[in-house]
């Protein structure tokens, strides 16, 4: 992980990548499975599956043959999926109409918009199929299964507020708009909840899932993710994101940077930062690891 | 439900009715509640909620304050919420393009696309965590879970056989096409799974979630609902119906009607009525009921 200041993540998602493959079992072999392995395999930061994984408290550097039994790479697996989904679907021509995605084209640019469609489905269903058949006792895969498909419908909510504003507000033409509070709760749900839902998933695993600092800290690296992104949004390229930067200002988006300007945005950012390491000391586990990871979030640049 | 032989299909789709408009406050109120309720709320056989309670053997009679603690109903709507978004995809333009659905229009021709790939998503999340909160121990939880979101990927699997058959085969313009063996799986994954997993998961419920005779059956019974869907879809009208009739042929789809003829299609229908009859007595639970459910789907005309 490029500027990530601590090895343990490089390590985990490593292992992480290591463990990928094959999850696509799941789909039988086909133009289906290619089409999900495009989008699957092209690379990415493996944000949430490193955070399930920490959470988790695995040991980074097990032999192989130790995977098959690690339930928290199935979780991590789970997760990934499901994020997948999520970029599948959200760059939809009538979503957010994306040619690009971490350096590739976009699904339906090179599949076409039905196997995308299906394609985002299928990764949907895997995900949950990963977490209901992750090597552990029943009341872990009831819990993973639970926090996954509730992270998922929060995000789908999240989405609509960013897709239909005004609509989902019950609101008109001659409404206020956008306000930061407004933004926020997109933010939460499109973002926080699948952050939040990473760190739970992994701590179900290791016991300490029910600890009330995993949903506080979610929330705030959540914000602190999708501020960077926005401001990434403004000011990268698309070699360095390896996605369209600018899409927001061009299809009338709004979002923090857009409402306050990049001064204010900035200064929320330092902001959430420090709450985010406060929480950090209350955290179960590795808490150097989870501070590293807030520097990271909020200075990275791709 | 018209022309069912027997009172116990109409009596279990009653209490299903009674309980499902409550499942909605799984999402917040706004257009994605709205929209999923229109779609979801808008009649329909509630054949898998049905097959669900019936494998599990509940009492149609119970008074409405039992609803919240019978996890059969939980899996039923779950059930239902996963049929219903499998619908929205399907009806979608680069898919199906249908504007017609259960006698009202699709919920792209009323509410956009954007709504309709997210309403989608959210009716298949939704249903994992209706499974997932079922009141019951984890191990059903972990079952329903599973049994759901196998048949949710199986599904997208026989959707991709049916829209891009020729690609998912690695096929190329030169093969012999569609064969019957083909259809078959293709219905088998599209249609057959859901309900075989519904069966399945009331039987989870009852304790008898493992007896071979459910996928068998399942299996059967999809086979004789599609090939009954598809005589219809050449012989029916969208009034009885509630959806466009002729389809298939418009959009130079093969089914086992438009491949062997209406003549030799009938046959087959008869031939598995009979292997399904021969299965039913095998069945743990009211093998009466689930013989009338076999005449019922092979006799019905919408």
């Amino acid at each position: 992980m490029t500027g990530f200041p601590d090895p343990t993540y490089a390590a985990l998602a490593a292992r992480f990548e290591r463990f990928l493959p094959a999850t696509l079992e799941r789909i039988p072999p086909g133009l289906l499975r290619e089409a999900v392995a495009h989008v699957l395999l092209g690379g990415g930061k493996r944000f949430r599956p490193v955070l399930c994984l920490a959470a988790a408290g695995i040991d980074p550097g097990a032999p192989p043959e130790d995977d098959g039994r690690e339930p928290a790479l199935f979780a991590a697996a789970a997760l990934e999926w499901m994020h997948t989904y999520s970029l599948v679907h959200d760059d939809l021509p009538a979503l957010d109409d994306d040619d690009w995605r971490r350096g590739r084209p976009t699904l339906h640019k090179k599949y076409g918009e039905a196997t995308a469609i299906l394609a985002g489905d299928a990764l949907h269903a895997g995900a949950l199929v990963l977490a209901a058949g992750a090597p552990c006792g029943s009341e872990q895969r009831a819990g993973l299964c639970a926090l996954l498909a509730g992270a998922s419908l929060a995000m789908v909510q999240g989405q609509m507020l960013d897709t239909i504003p005004l609509a989902m507000k019950g609101g008109t033409a001659g409404d206020a708009g956008p306000s930061v509070e407004g933004i926020l709760e997109m933010i939460d749900g499109k973002t926080g909840a699948m952050i939040a839902t990473s760190l739970r998933m992994g701590a179900v695993l290791a016991g300490t899932g029910n600890h009330p600092g995993w949903p506080a800290f979610g929330r705030l690296l959540g914000r602190c993710f999708q501020l960077r992104d926005d401001l990434l949004d403004v000011t990268g390229s698309l070699p360095e994101l390896g996605k369209t930067p600018g899409k927001d200002a061009r299809q009338d988006k709004s979002n923090l940077v857009s409402l306050t300007g990049v001064g204010d945005a900035t200064a929320m950012l330092d902001q959430l930062r420090s709450q985010a390491y406060l929480v950090t000391d209350t955290l179960p586990g590795d808490r150097a690891f989870f501070r590293a990871l807030v520097a990271y979030v909020v200075d990275r640049t791709a």
